[in-house]
């Protein structure tokens, strides 16, 4: 996927960890409110980073795999479960919550739109790859709450997510079938999955409830 | 899988368009029930319309999935997702349980005897091909059930469901062995399929439930 | 798998028809405590037995599935849900405790470092060979948990059992960077899985719980 991304490469690794890194740190934290051993908070940490990314390579049919090419980052999402509480508890007192948003939509920017871009180059529709990179950006989240025996955050909590994913996804492809240059695309789809994602938490934008009047 | 069932393509468009429809709308309903939000509500649909066929392409390894070769079934669930709610309601007024049961019937003979028979095209043994079959036809509410945290409706109702899905299948396959034409086959698979579910629901045919007599 | 384990093939069988009975009961009484039907008897046994097989197969994009290539196993497992509640009556009278918790060891041994090997002839590094033998070994119960709307157990409840078969693969791949024999290897990665996990159910051996010292 990597050779796709026009970022400087020593940029796109720190992205992709950071991004990584505050998957897994999603799972630590749900496997620490479930009570879970530390079989438990490693295995929803890698699932929750990784989860995604498997699900789009096992659909497009790609090995090795993404965690298995890029194996230093399971290292170390396994090395950092085995000091989790810790760390964990250190961070929570030096990070804000607007710092993981934000990396978290840099992250859900950059693996959805190169997903998106990788299905284009496979020879996908416009339409089959949109949901592709809507899938990878996603789905880790999905299974960490099905793992957590949770109905999946993202489906009911009416905050933009997977539709910000949508959004840029669309419009990369769009911008394709307008001629532009796919690298330019690129910067333009990440720009703005990670932009609406942070309007979306800023503004406290919420999806049309479809059965909320219903309840009244 | 087209290409293997002896049926006129504009009729076997429509069966598959109803079964998809059938399957979308039963993940909508759930999506409800559980209070998800718009993209709850898509992914439980297409979850629920497209996981047994892409559970049976992983299987058997075949790509283009299912919902990539014939995107416009996958645009259709997608586009009624934006107008679920109405949709429902209006649903709601003109269709009686009789007609889902009877639409989602002829969805399961017409999947899983057409999975069958794929299988067995492939080269596989009668008894995986039935599996294939069995698997293709209800994961698909498996899948709906768990992401809505549910257990499957399916493993505990004790209604017969799966049982005519292999029921059909394995008719087929034995049809097979006997010699008969595949086209034949294929017909008196899906009809049982179709008609022992549609009796199983009209006469409340319940399966030997094994636990019962030991809670006495 | 089996051309790679230097074991006696007649042993080699016996032991893996008994590990895969094991995790089929085990998901017959799961599914017995969940009031299933014998469809979700079936089917939770099945997903017990090959589940961690099939997600191994299809991480590695290999083809046959485990159960399609020994299809008698699936056979096997597949008449036994027939009978499952007397036999399992039955089992409850002769068999104790001790005897499920020996043969499942010996089977999480056979099925963990036998996919670690495999996945090391297939050219994959060390670490994410151990990571396949320790999926391949606990996949099963997980999906049978996730399928039941439980919580996997072997996440939570603190036993050393994904740690047993992590430190036996692990021994495996540190034996094969020494120098020693593959056949070695894999009898002592083998033993020692199987002999770490009595251990851990004999001395009743807990995993540090990182967020207990946090509840008090």
């Amino acid at each position: 996927v990597d050779s796709l991304v026009p970022i400087d490469p020593v940029l796109l690794r720190s992205i992709e960890i950071v991004a990584i890194l505050i998957g897994a740190f999603s799972g630590f934290a749900e496997a620490q409110r479930k009570q879970m051993d530390l079989v438990g908070l490693d295995t929803v940490a890698f699932i929750t980073a990784f989860g995604g990314g498997t699900l789009r390579d096992i659909l497009l049919d790609r090995r090795p795999l993404f965690w298995v090419e890029h194996q230093e980052y399971a290292l170390l999402v396994f090395s950092l479960s085995l000091v989790a509480l810790p760390v964990l508890k250190w961070l929570q007192k030096i990070i804000s919550e607007w710092m993981i948003v934000l990396a978290d939509a840099i992250g859900l920017g950059l693996f959805s739109v190169a997903a998106t871009a990788l299905a284009i180059q496979l020879g996908y529709s416009g339409f089959i790859s949109i949901m592709m990179g809507v899938i990878t950006g996603v789905f880790g989240g999905v299974m960490r709450d099905i793992i957590c025996n949770e109905v999946p955050m993202i489906l009911r909590d009416g905050k933009p997510y997977a539709v910000c994913a949508f959004f840029g996804c669309a419009v990369y492809v769009g911008a394709l079938m307008l001629g532009v240059k796919s690298s330019t695309g690129l910067w333009l789809g990440m720009t703005l999955v990670t932009l609406s994602r942070i309007s979306a938490w800023r503004y406290e934008w919420k999806l049309k409830e479809p059965w909320r009047s219903d309840d009244r």
